[in-house]
This record gives structure tokens, C-alpha cells and sequence, in this order.
């Protein structure tokens, strides 16, 4: 250290970290101003749901997003647990016409997990966060109403009707409904739904202004090996003639058509976002640089 | 009267058949003037919750009671199916000082069993019946927060807060709640509750009118072995010294000291009934003949 | 007591007999159901009125409605009081072509019976039996207005506009309102209004879910003098065809007329029931067996 | 018209007339803001209540207070009208120890005069002048309750609780109570009550800012015969004193007595005034020169 | 004049003028029923603002229509003191086309002007008359948003939009706005408005009953100079012709054309009063003798 | 470096970035948490006031408080400039006993800055951020009440009552009061009020979370010449004891003792801060790094 020159003083640096901090927080200012009391519906799913690092950052983002104003619903999936819990209680899988049959004792297993493991997992965390998460299946005050989908496939259901009269009464009082995709049938029986148009179905109902599924891939790809097509923005018509094309397969493919169907029924903005990114949530809804794929009207 | 005198017509048997209808019907008007607006606590238990015709009229007398504008809050437990569940799953019971250490593993099973099984049938056949049931556990909202008992015997909580505004919201909206006995440790872990204890805390932060046991037997006896000593009324001061005689035991006894609690804590009424009768809590509330054992202060 | 044979125990019996009382409760779950929340425009009259017991029956039944949530709202007719009082007080009927003239003073009696007399001792017997009822007459908040009817007969009218406010504030707070016909003329002066059209208005007006008209007669009969040809329930085409073929005569013409009135303006359901029977309005509302004629749209 | 001199030009009289009219308008304003949002109790009554004229200055004063923003609360007697129609009806007085026995024929001519005749002619009254006002008896909504007041002499009551909450609801929707001074008995039973002690015990349940009797004298006379003895405003203290000194009778002692029940009562003012003067009501409360007698605490 | 006439008593004379209070009172009646709850728009302004009599007696005006019920909302000009303390600033007018360019420095003097002299006194002389006023601007809450005029011309707006959600809490809370007429423009600036043309827009958007224009002149002359042409009322449509005619200039004819403006948008009565007069809004709304110029649809 | 590894690549860099805006912004989440729905009421003032960044920054920052839920109230001064108009109106000061005289030509001119340049700027900028803000004085809404604090000094006033039904209405509507130092006196007079001890009364009057001032000065410092004596917490029992040592002198000495007077009237914490640091606000309330001086009780 020579006279004359003095390395930066903590002060100094103290003030240029603070300013950099003032700086992201007023990033934040206009994304809270657009979406503060908006509904924002999350799927919450797929592997990274067993990385405790992972829970924990999605837990901090949307409590921090119900801080604010904002309205979270979570859905949540749980298959690589129910196949799990499937094996251990000896289900021997039975099929017609190569499609899976979902038998009573298939769908106590679903339910077993879903409301008796993932959902109170989840209401555990976000709750240990701060939020005020309440968890529900899609049986509560009678919130989603389905028909099986195939009879001979047993008990799949498809909604026929959202009554979200139970999300609205919590949305108002601020708390977070964490929901399990479960449905009553026409008999009051327990139908077991896809988790990702469940969502859907409830962007609709509940007028969102965003749907998100948070997926464990980085977004979509215009060619799916090709890392450099992935899609950052795209309107609904292109969608469309995405879809149409064919060559979106896997598990992707339903994903992208629940985004077609929620966009069609009145949602603002459709997000597939890489929820095995830390704070992807946060990122995609405060900062300017939007990550993952974005489907718009 | 002379021979050739015809039967009573059906119609005047009909008739008289309507009015024994009307009659009941009144019968009950005083009680639903007394009670409506009021909360009602509903344990619901034991083996009773095996056998489907005593399940649905359990549900058939809640949405009754809530129809009517009475504002039932169920609580359940789940002994028997936990273990079983606990002996399916392998888990090897683990002692300290003669008690039973109950490790994560086994809250998990709990947690299963209670949130995955047995909640949402309830909610299911409450639904199915008419009601608006929302299945819940402790967790929800911050409902319960409790304290492990003892240490070492890992995850047993007792209620150390309620807090009742998600339930306040749920009974404003007429909805009936029905909660597995969970709590949220100091630290946000799941912890496991008595579901009698449990129930009386709530009936206490509700400022409920009545708190109900549905058991497995017919009331509370002054002597065990003789049916002929069963309590139909007693007083606050009766039980105490009833409990300080230490005659009664098993199963009865902790319903009993929580049935203390709840009226030192402000709830009007506490009912042993017997579950094992259809419309026990039906006729009990609606009909001047009550059955089994009240306490009142 | 002989082998193998028992008379029943009192225990049993009890246990029977409370079964049938659970039933008969359970058996009014789908009508509460159906009609909490709802409207029902009740127009009390006839003779009926002047047997106690029939109006203690009565008054039972309203606070029943009352208590389980549903809406009732009384119109008192008065005629044969009416006429009582005129003579006693020496009024000379006067006509012209045949139809009596209506003047002032004779307005001064319907008034003084229908306010003074009728009015109160329905609201006093009502409230004796827990209702929280308001007598009122038209002219109260400026419910019912009126222009007259025919000129020359006087004081007589036909509603022109019907103000809720009033009814709708007092429905809210869980009243029952008990109505005279009754309504302020063009200049203010009383119009006296026959009471089987003012509650149809009413109906109409309040959006009613029924409209009941508690008569001295069983029902409407295809054939006016054969009791066999009871109509149980008719379509609202049937009963316009009913009313053409002209049979139909005397006080049940109007009556029916009204109901016809009453469906055209958006009441669901109208009712010609037998206010000679005791409970007459709980057992054509809670149970299955409904009595009287039924006319839908 | 001579030179030099000109008469007022019709524009200069209509603008000091006009401006005049200004003046009192004016004068009006801290009266309104003082009173509005305030509920005022008026004991209509005595021999005022048969001159149309007069009758029409109070329906119009009353209908100025309640637009406004004041509260006004009528209550009515109707002694006069009552004695003549018992005459009509022939009852025959009967005494016990000097004091008239008030049988159930006599309470049913009272409820007819009150209920029937004068109730439903005020609320025309006020209603033909813009008023939203709704006849009463203190049956109505459990309003006023009593118990007899010396058993022998039959159905007479003194208050012994009133239930505002009909009251409540009907001035918060900005309509005007009209009451008949009835209450229920013990028994249900109608019991006739002073309308002097009826209007101070509403007066008290309900908050009031004023009492005011319209009567048919001046005010509080020191001297009951002389004029010029007239007490225009008065202490609580000075009132005992007056009373005690035993020199008030007549039907302004009862009143008297009422005013001190009223302002112990939490009453702010009570009021004497000359019901035969046009607009009596509207000159005490909108103007400087009070008019009668004001007691205040 | 004979022996034994007496000369009018004090009394007598006392009890005449009280009638004749009571009699203008009650004239203001059907007035105050009919505006009440209706929103007033009066702009406020010329040379009368520096009249210390007429400043109270406006404000005393104001406070009585607030008291009564009537919402009324303020906006005023400031011409007169703007070029006075222009003057006082030394700005040299700059003119391009022969029109009046005001930059930054002249909108900073009227700002200071309208919102720093003339609004607080306003406010401050309402309030010592018992309103809740609330002085505001144009750019508090958003309320105005403006674009500039004529580019060249400088910071003079016109409103582009009107957001009444502030005013309608103040009103909804019975506060009295008084508002100057700056508004915000594209870029957050302050513009300078037209203050009889924002009147008239926030007439409009406030759904006004009456929009007033107080101005130093008699009211409409059909022929400028004869003050016999006064036109004390006219529809729209004969406003139009006089429009058209084009004999209506100086100052009334912006005053004229925001009349036209208002009652396009829905405004039901515009009027010009003569505010040299005192208490000629009290006149206007309050008594049967109309004042100035009124304009209907 | 070694060959095959490669230089961090550009995605990576950006993961890492968002990472760290991601940390800030959970960051903010326990401050959120503890302050939504609690007042702040903020002294905003001395010489910061004329930087335009500075301005921008405070703009900002009080626009997302507002937006997070937190209730911003601002309190202005108004020194610098007031000084500088009074000059330029040549107002010549005048002293009794040594101390400034304040006519009403003074306070004219006080009136004319803060509320016609200070206020109207402040509510610009922050309404051009996004707030929706409202721009007031003490007289508005009567919100400010004050006596005379020496009658010979003139116009200066001293608060005698505060009420908080116009800032209530607007906080409630998440709207941003912006409030000048004015107050109305007992003759309705304008009285000019210290803006320090003006935003202590309205911190304790609105029952404030945080009384903040931001200042030309880093903070409190125990030794005034020793920039290293900056005190950053300190108790109340603290504060009054520095007072007491009598070191504390300049402006800041009447910032503390009205700190002292928040403390003692409510206010959970009062604060120092330096206005002269961008985004001293946010860091202060968001993140862990508190800056400048706090007391707390």
C-alpha cells in the first residue's frame, strides 16, 4: 500500500453493497405493482420436490410472494412417490387395451400419499416460512367435481366443475391453499386427476393472471436436444402451430396443452419455469430478466 | 262400534302418520332455537369409524346440525388403522421407561393414515351427504402449535396455542371442518396429538356450547361392571370427585379429564355418547330423551 | 315369560322409537336443504283462523321455517271478521250494478281488524312461539301502492308497485313479517286490497321460491264435488287449461288465479294447501308426502 | 308615484325576501349539525292528535328531521279515542279499590284504536309527506316486554326490557318507527302500557339526544295558574326538587316523572312542548327560541 | 283603530315570525329530498373570491348542503390572483400567434397561487363553518391526467381522464373537496387547467345531479346588454341555438359550452348563478324561487 | 488454468447474479412480514430536498412501502426555501425579546411554499413512481388542531388535537398522505407548525410503528465533533439521559426530544437517518444493515 492510495474503505464498500441491494430491490417495485392482488396458480411437481434445498427456496419464494400482496395456489403432483408407495403395498399393475386400470385400492394409495405425505410436507414448510399455507384436496367444499375420464380405466376423473368459493373466502383472508388433485365423481367417490390440468382448470376458475409449472427441464425447446432452441416468449398461436407440429412429446406435451387451454379460457400469461433453479419463482415474477418459457394471448 | 265397522281408512292413517311426523318435527324446534349459531365440537372415534352404516348416519346428523345453522367442528382420531398401518409398515414399537418412543418414522405413518386416510373419507361421506366439509390437520393455517410432552418420547405433542381464525372463517362461511389431531412443533415439525385433549383445546378457543365424545360405549358408569350405574347428568363438582375417587379408567379417563378442561375452560356442555347407535348426536341434540352422559358446570 | 319368547324391553322400544325420530329428522335433510335461504310467501286465512289450536299448529310451523333459515312471510286475509265488525258497527252495505261500494268508513273497519285485531294477535302468537315476528301493512315503508280497482266502488285497489326495502331489511335480520293488505292510494288515502292477490304480488316482487295459500279446503278438485278427483300436482299449462274450461268457481277461482299470476312472475311453486290440518305447511315442506295441489311451471 | 321618491321595486323585495329566507336557513345549520346522526323520541299525543291541521305540521317536521339525518322515534297515545270507542262497545268500568280493571276485552278495544286506527293513520300521514315510516306496536320483533303492574288490576304493564334491535335496523335504513305503547306479557299476552312511560323507557334503550312530549299545554308552569310562571329550561336538580315539592299533578306529573327517569337514564335532554302550536317540533330543534319546557342533567 | 283593540302583543308577533320561520323550513323540504345523496359540482370563482361577506356566506352555504346530506364538491378558479402575482414575479408574458405561452415558470406561480393561497383559505373558512373540507389537486390520488393542449403553447391541459376513487371515499365519508385545477400530465408534470372546463369533467365523471357555475353576472342574457333578456331557464337544445347564434361571448362562453359539455355527459342540471349575490346556492337549491340561469336536458 | 476447462460461461455468470438478487430480495422477507399493515409515519426535509436523485430515490422508496402493505405517512418541512421567499417578498423580520414575530403576512408566505411548491412536487414525484398520493395540510379534514404557543410571537402554533379520520380513510385505501406543517387555530386561523414535533403528534395520534427523520446528518453521535462516535441503537432510557447531559444541541436536539415524545406516546421506534444516502429508507426498513440512529423503548 503506497500514500496516496487507500484500498477501499469498509464504509465504502458497505455503502456500494447497500446501494446494490436498494437497487434490486427496486427492480422488484413495478412486477409487485402489476401482479399485487392478482391470483397466480403454481404446479409444484416432479423430482425436485424431494430436494429438501429446493422445498425450502420454492417455500421462501411464495411466502414472500403472498407478502406482498400477491395471491399463490399451489397444486401439487406426487408421482414418483405414489409409484413408490405403489411397489412397497404390492399393487400388481393391471391394463386394458395397454392402459393402466386405477382400481379403489390404486386410488386409496394416490390419496394416502398426496393428502398424507406430499400436501402436509408442504404445508409444514411454507407454514415453518411465515405463510399462512392451508392444505386441501379438490374434495374440500366440494372445490373440484370430475367424471372418469374412461370408465374401463377406472377411476380417473376429468373436471366438470370448479367451485372455488372455499380458494376465494382463503385468498381474502391471505392464507395460501396448497392443493392435493383430487376430485369427488357424480357418486361422491374419490377420482384421482392429473395434477397439471387440474391446474388449469383452476387458473380458469379463479381468473389467474398466471399459471406456472414449475418442471424439472429449463423450459421448451423448439427442438428438444437442441439447448440453444429453447423458447423464451411465445404467443398463443405459436403454440398452437408447436403443438400441431407434433414433435413436443413426453411429459412436456400435457404441460403445454393445459398453457393452451388456460390461456383459452381467460389466463394472462402461462409459464413453464426450471424449478430445479433456486428461487426460479422469484426470479420469474420480480426480476426483469424472465427465465424458463412464457405463453401470452 | 258395530260389526262391519271398517279398519281405520289409510287415510286417516296417513293422516294420523303425518301428524306423528309434524310432532317430531316440533319436537325439535326448541332445541334448534337454542343451539343454532352456537359451535359444536364432534369427536369422532374408535371403531365405530369402521362400519359404513354408522359412518353415514354420523354424516347424515352433521350436515343435519349444520343445515339447521349450528356450526359442527369435527375432530378424529384413528387408533386402530395407525396401528395396523404402523404393523404393515414394519416399524418396530421402541420403548423408554415402559412409553412408546414415537420417532419421525412413525409420525409419518400417523400423518399418512390420519391426513391420507381417514380425513378425506370423512370429508368424501360429509360431502356426499350434503354438507361443505374441508379436511384439515393442525398444521393448517397455523391452527394448532404444540410442545413434544416429553422429550424423550420424541414426536407427542401437547397444544401450547390455537389459533382460530382459518376455522372463524370456515364456520362464518358455513363449512364444516373436520381436523386430524396434528400440531406444528416449536421448530415447524409435525408433531402428534391426543385427539380427546386435542378436541377440548379447540372446543375451548371455539367458545363452543357443547364438546362431544363418540365412543364405543354407553356412557360413563358409576361402576364399571354394572350397566345399571350409568351417569345421565352430572355436575362439574360430580365429576371431579368422581376422577379423584379413581375408579374410572382406561379409555374413559382422559375423555373425562378433558370434558374437566373444556367446562374450566368455558365450554357449556360435554357428552359421552355412544357412537355405536345411529343418530346418536341427532338425538341427543334434537330430542328431549338425551343419551349418555352430560356434564355441564 | 316363556322361552324363546320376549316381550320388548322398555330399552328397546326406547331404542325403536328413537330410530323412527332420527328418520323422521333425517327424512326433512334434502327439503332444508333445498329451501334454507329461500322465500316463502304464506297468505293465512279462512276460517282457520279462528281455532286456537290451528293457530298455535300454525304459528309452530312458521317458527320452524323461520329457524332452520328458511324465509316466511305471512299475508292475513280477514274476511269473515270483517264482516262481523261492519254489522256491529251498523253499515249499511251499499251497491252499484250490483257490487258493493267500498267508502271511507267501511275502510275504517278493515283497517281496524286487520291492524288492530288480527295483525297483533298473529304477531303475539308467533313470537310466544320464538319467531322474532313484525306486523306491518302495506303502507309501512310504502310497501304497496295502489291505484282503485273500479272508481265508483271506492276505496278498493289493485297494486301498482311494490317496495321491498323494508322486507328485505327485516328478512335479512332473520324477521318475520306479517303482512295486512293493505296500501297507500295515489293522494295517500288506504286502499283496501284483497289478500290473495297482494301476497301473489308480494311473491312475485320478494322473488319467491312458494307461494302457499293455507285454505278450508283439501286441495283443487278436477270435479268440484268429487273428493276423488284431488289434484295432487299440476303444471302451470294444466292449470291455465283448468281456469279456461270455467268449473273451477267460488272463492277458489281468484285463488287460483293468483297462483297462475305468481308462476308467470318467477315464483317457482305454488300451493293450495289445507289450513284445516294440523302442520299442514311442515308437512308439505319437510316431507315427502306432500299434501294439498301443487302447481309448477 | 311622486318624483324623487320611488316605491321598492318588486326585484329589491324579492331579493330582501330572499334573503331573509336565507337568514333562516342559515340560522338552521349548527341545530342540524349538533342533532343529525341523533335519535329523538316523541310522545305524540292528547287532544292534538284529532286536528288535521296540526297533524299534518307534525308529519311535515317529522319528515324535515328525518331527512336531515336526525333520527326521530314516535310513540302514540290515544286516550280519548279509546274511551269513546269503549263507550261504543259498551264495556262497563269496573274498580277495585278505585282503580279500573283492565280486563281482555278492554286491552283488545285498546289494541284495536291503537294498532287499527291511529298507528296506520300517522304512518299515512307520514308517509304522504315523504317520510319511510313503519307502524309498530312494542310487540313487534320482541320489542318492548313488560309484566303486570299490580296483578289485580289486570292487563297493564310496566317495561321491564326492550330489544332495540329492530329499531336499529329500521333507523339505520333511514325509516321512521311510529309504536303503539303494547308489549308482550309474561305469557305472551298483550298488556297496554302508558304511552308517557313507554317513550322514556325507548327513549333510554335507544340513546337518545331528546325526549320531547307534545302536549296540549304551554310547558312547566312554577305556578300551575299562572302563565307568567312558565319554566323555559330547567335543571335535573331543579326538576326533583319541583316534583317533591308536590305541586305538579294532573297529567304533567306522570311526564314529568318520565323526563327524570329519561335523564337519569343517560338522556341528554327532555322537552314540555305546546303540541297545539304548528310546527312545535321543528321551531324547538332548528331555532334559537326554544319553545315549552327543556330539562337537562 | 278603536278603544279596547290592543296593539299586537310581543307574544303574538313572536308566535308569527316563528310560523314564518317554520313555514320557509318547511319550504326547503321537498328540496333536500330531492338532492339529497346527489353530488353538487360548483365552481367557484371571478371577482367574488375577494369579497370577505360573500367568501362566508358561500362557505356557510356549502356547509349547509354537506349537513343535509348533499355531497358537494369545490372547484375553483384563481384568474385575478395569478396575474397579480405574475406581475409581482416579473414574468413577461410571451406570446406566440398571438397566444399567451406558459412555461414552467408560470405554472410553478399558479401553482403556487391555486394551491398555496387560494385553496387553503377556501378550506380554512369552510372549515370555521363546520364542513370537513379537504383541499386537494388535481394530481392528488391520480384524479386528473391531462395531455397538453397545444403543444407550443406550453403546460395547459386538458383532462384526459378523471379517477374519482379518492373523491368518492372523501364523499362516501361526508368531507366536502375543494380542488384546483392542475392536473398530470404524460410525463408527471404539472399542467394548468381551465378551471370552468374541469369542473364540468369532474361533473361528469362524479355522475353530478347539478354542475353550478357561481360567476359575478346576473345569470344568461338572451341580448347582452338588456338585462330584461335574463333567461331563467333553458333546455339543451334552445342552448344550442343560442350557441350557434354566436352572440354569446367573453367569458359566459366557455361557462356555456362546459354547460353543453356537462349535460351531454349525463350531468341533469347546469346552472349560472350570480355570486355578487349572498347565499345564492342556498337560494337556488333550497327555495321554489329559482336564481341565475338554469340549463336542462 | 489448464487446458479443457473452461472459462466460466456467460450463463453461469447470470445464474450466479440472479442467485444474488434472489438473496437480497428473501432477504427483505422478515422485514416485510413485521411491517405490512403498520404506519411509518416519515419526516422528509432540510437541504436533500432540493437534489433531484435524492428526491427520486425517497420517491421510490416510500412507492414500495406503500406497494408491500406497509403505510407511509409524509411530514414536510420547508426551511430553506420558506427563508428564501421571505427575502424575496422583502418581508422585514421583526423580534420581541429576541425572537422572530410571525404576522400573518409570514405565515401567508409559509403557506404559499409548503403547500403550493413543497407538497404539489413531493406528491408529483411520488404519484410519477406509482404511489397514489395525496397532498394535504393540517387544515384539511380538520386534521390538525393548535393553539398559540407564545401569544406574542404571532402565528406559530403548538397541536392541542389530532384527528386521524381523513389520514384513516386514506391509509385505508392505500393511498400516501403527504401532509404540510399546517394547523388550524382556535378562530379557524392558520397557525404554522414545527414540522418535528408536527410528525411526532401524528406518529402518536395514527398509533405509528416508526417515526423516522431523515436528515442532513449521518445519525446521532455521542461526541457531535467524532464521526466514530455514531450511536446506532439506543433505548429510550438512553435518549433521555443524553439529552439530559445537555450536549446535544442544533437541530437535532428538537428531532430528539421529539423522538423521546413518540416513544412515550406509542410509537415502537423512532429513527435518525441520513437523507442524504440514496435509499436510506428501504436499507433501513429491508434489510438487516440498519442505518443511521434508532431508539427504542
Amino acid at each position: 500500500m503506497t500514500i496516496g492510495h487507500s484500498t477501499p474503505s469498509p464504509a465504502k464498500s458497505r455503502i456500494a453493497n447497500s446501494m446494490g441491494k436498494a437497487r434490486i430491490l427496486m427492480e422488484a417495485l413495478p412486477y409487485i405493482k402489476a401482479f399485487r392482488g392478482k391470483t397466480v396458480v403454481i404446479k409444484h411437481g416432479g423430482s425436485t420436490m424431494d430436494d429438501p434445498e429446493l422445498q425450502s427456496s420454492f417455500a421462501g419464494d411464495v411466502t414472500l410472494l403472498a407478502m406482498v400482496g400477491i395471491r399463490p395456489v399451489i397444486v401439487h403432483g406426487g408421482g414418483p412417490q405414489i409409484s413408490q408407495e405403489m411397489k412397497r403395498a404390492g399393487i400388481v399393475p393391471e391394463f386394458v387395451d395397454g392402459l393402466r386400470v386405477t382400481g379403489p385400492e390404486t386410488v386409496a394409495v394416490v390419496q394416502r400419499v398426496l393428502a398424507g405425505d406430499i400436501n402436509p410436507k408442504l404445508v409444514g414448510m411454507l407454514n415453518a416460512h411465515g405463510s399462512a399455507a392451508v392444505g386441501l384436496t379438490g374434495l374440500d367444499g366440494g372445490m373440484l367435481s370430475a367424471q372418469t375420464l374412461v370408465p374401463k380405466l377406472g377411476l380417473v376423473g376429468e373436471v366438470t366443475r370448479v367451485d372455488t368459493t372455499l380458494l376465494d373466502d382463503l385468498l381474502e383472508a391471505a392464507m395460501v391453499p396448497v392443493i392435493a388433485p383430487l376430485a369427488a365423481g357424480p357418486g361422491g367417490e374419490t377420482l384421482n386427476l392429473n395434477a397439471d390440468t387440474a391446474a388449469a382448470a383452476l387458473a380458469i376458475a379463479l381468473n389467474a393472471q398466471k399459471l406456472i409449472y414449475l418442471t424439472d427441464i429449463e423450459g421448451v425447446r423448439r427442438s428438444e436436444e437442441d439447448a440453444a432452441t429453447l423458447i423464451s416468449k411465445m404467443s398463443q398461436a405459436e403454440l398452437g402451430e408447436l403443438l400441431a407440429r407434433g414433435e413436443i412429446g413426453g411429459g412436456m406435451r400435457p404441460k403445454l396443452e393445459s398453457c393452451r387451454a388456460a390461456l383459452a379460457g381467460g389466463v394472462a400469461q402461462a409459464h413453464i419455469l426450471d424449478g430445479r433453479m433456486q428461487h426460479a419463482l422469484l426470479l420469474e415474477i420480480f426480476t426483469p430478466e424472465g427465465i424458463g418459457t412464457m405463453v401470452t394471448p
